[in-house]
């Protein structure tokens, strides 16, 4: 049954043998153009190594990505480094008659786009295993070197058949926006565990905190007696790299649930459908329902990546949930997300309307200090039960009221981020079709 | 300041020497009246005695109540006590030109109505101190005898400025509608702490299964090393005639702490308002306020005493408001209250309203037979942190579809107490002056 799925998964979304060496072509082309301008202008590069899904044989049919990394000996000075790095990229891009662009992630690198493949060209220093890093990128080489030699054909299926698992239900990508899997992560967990089904058959028990230690470092665990450092996440899988990193440190509580869930879900009853758009159908069947109030604060996007946009927005909606909360309106749910010009904080609330009158339950009537300053604050007060109560005026009556206090700036208690200023944003009434601004 | 009040209080409401002697004469002439009878019968009765407060001079004005007891030797039977107390109570009132009825207590005695007096005429066996009682109402003579010595003329108006000052509160009263303090209870609570003032200024400091325990009985406690009974009472509070007895039972735990918070609240800022329908005050004062959604079920009373029904009315408001918040409707408060007629149970509510749509939270994603379980129950499911939840409809989506479910009998979960029955009951919108039957 599994099989036949896991077959049919393979013919939607395993590159063709065509494309796989088109894909191969196209990476050889590029390394020989950075050889000839290395031997040019004899620049002290050790190694131009093919990394990512793409030189692994992981990768998912249509993915055009080409990573290609330009290892320096230690000796070389960091801005040495950049400086080389860029030229080459620079370089070749131009002379292969692509476009090109600089990027930065922990130094700047290369980004083109040459006949339709999107390539970096990252220039990182050549560690050995065990090796302190230098900078981020330099664990990369190493992760392609321990994969390659371990994972054959028949593994790379089982990591497609995962990432085209997760991506359907929208838990591939580790980025911050997604908080999922990362690819790396999808070969080490199909790595120690086989196959995808054992993978899942596993992850139906999984507890928060679950531990993964790869046979290889396991071994060099027993052997050597390491303390492994511990991670408060809510899966931790040792990078076989570098033993202080957890691989699946991106992953949110909330995915690593949904990861268990669907795993249980799928074995109980294995279907092509989790492999289409599931995540998708699950939020259509899901918003088929009667609704509550719904709004959106529809805030212009500042010029920054999602990578920086994504948690702020979550800080701001999460700032505004206890405002939201504070004021006794109850939420049903609530989310954010952006295009290129526009973030859409969203909330569905049980009711938008609540009367003026507000009941305040105070201290039982025995503390008699707490009592004094209960009475200190309010006027009408009784007592219910053991506590002392009071009925007052609610602020907020319609919880548009509260939302224009805070795109007006009157709203103090709302913490706001660089990037996402409510300020001037704009209240979208969804059922009403009414907007303020 | 309290000396002043307390002056000007009795002004109001201590029966005058002209009343108290009115009061004296009538009593007199109608004990003379039912020793005649009694001789004139050859009755075995021991004694007639005046008790209550108007015999104890603790009356408050107005108060027109002639409680007189029938003491009958044990030896007498049940039966017949019943038969002579009744028909001495019948003769009495008849040959006084007054109207009559029969009451049932412990059991039947005569009640009538004689010049615009009150009086009760009730059988009892004459017991000793310490001596077990046949009947409820036995202990009545000995309460009367017990206070007789200890109170005074200055205690007795300490009584009254009690009684006066739970009064204003509706704290005056141990029917199961009132649910306050008895006028025997102020009594003791005057002989312990010797006055008003000091009995506020203890009261501040209550808590919870608070125990008093009188002069007399302690001494007789520590004398002879009884074991006390215990109460799981907010006040206790030993009947010296009866030691298994708490005269305090009847106090609700919610009066008990009206007590101490306006015990405070006087002391802090001693005025005559307190003494002039301050409850009622409080009430208004409260009311004068924005509203929530307002209901009333109004139920055709059936023939039972307040004693009877109040329980019953309340024991139903508690079953709705299971049912109510069940629903996920706020309640911001509930009573219920009867007039000859009808019971009416009010309810304020924070919003009538809500959305067909529920949310239900279920167990983490990791308990998985319970996960099963909500499965089974759900359709509409996804993961939010760790839990599995779920979309569903709610049943009522307006608060007035769940009364008019119970009216109609068709709401199952809801206990109906024999002498209220909400079916063919009617429904009263407050502010909409909607009404369904």
């Amino acid at each position: 049954m599994i099989e036949h799925i896991k077959e049919e998964v393979l013919k939607e979304i395993k590159p063709s043998k065509e494309e796989m060496e088109n894909l191969k072509r196209k990476s050889n082309a590029i390394i020989g153009k950075i050889w000839e301008i290395i031997k040019r202008n004899n620049f002290p590069v050790l190694e131009v190594l093919l990394v990512g899904s793409s030189a692994r044989n992981t990768n998912l049919k249509n993915d055009y990505d080409i990573d290609i990394f330009l290892l320096f000996d230690r000796s070389v000075n960091e801005e040495t480094l950049e400086d080389i790095g860029i030229k080459i990229g620079i370089e070749t891009i131009s002379e292969l008659n692509g476009t090109y662009s600089i990027n930065y992630a922990s130094h700047p690198y290369v980004n083109g786009i040459i006949d339709g493949y999107e390539v970096d060209i990252v220039p990182c220093y050549k560690i050995e295993f065990g090796e302190r890093i230098i900078s981020a990128v330099d664990r990369t080489p190493l992760h392609h070197k321990f994969l390659c030699n371990r994972l054959n054909e028949e593994l790379c299926d089982e990591v497609r058949v995962l990432k085209a698992f997760l991506r359907s239900l929208g838990l591939y990508g580790s980025d911050v926006k997604t908080k999922g899997f990362s690819g790396y992560l999808c070969e080490l967990l199909i790595l120690h565990y086989g196959s995808f089904e054992n993978l899942l058959k596993d992850a139906q028990n999984w507890k928060l905190g679950k531990t993964i230690i790869l046979k290889d470092i396991f071994e060099l665990y027993s052997r050597e007696k390491i303390n492994l450092k511990r991670f408060d996440d809510p899966l931790v899988v040792y990078d076989p790299v570098d033993l202080n990193r957890n691989v699946a440190s991106p992953l949110s509580k909330e995915n690593f649930c949904k990861f268990i869930f669907y795993a249980r879900e799928f074995l109980k009853n294995p279907s092509l459908e989790f492999f289409k758009d599931y995540g998708k159908k699950i939020e259509e069947k899901l918003e088929d329902r009667p609704h509550g109030y719904r709004l959106i604060l529809k805030i212009r996007r500042e010029d920054v990546v999602d990578d920086i946009l994504y948690p702020q927005m979550e800080k701001l909606q999460k700032s505004i949930n206890k405002a939201i909360t504070k004021n006794e309106f109850v939420i049903l749910s609530s989310k954010c997300f952006a295009d290129d010009k526009f973030c859409y904080l969203y909330w569905e609330f049980l009711v938008e309307k609540l009367p003026k009158v507000i009941l305040r339950e105070g201290p039982p009537v025995f503390d008699r200090e707490r009592v004094e300053n209960f009475l200190k604050k309010y006027d009408k007060v009784f007592i219910k039960g053991c506590k002392v109560c009071a009925y007052a005026e609610r602020k907020y009556s319609h919880v548009v009221e509260l939302f224009k206090d805070i795109i007006n700036g009157k709203f103090v208690n709302i913490s706001i981020p660089k990037h996402v200023n409510p300020k001037n944003g704009e209240i979208i009434e969804l059922d009403l079709d009414k907007t303020y601004s």
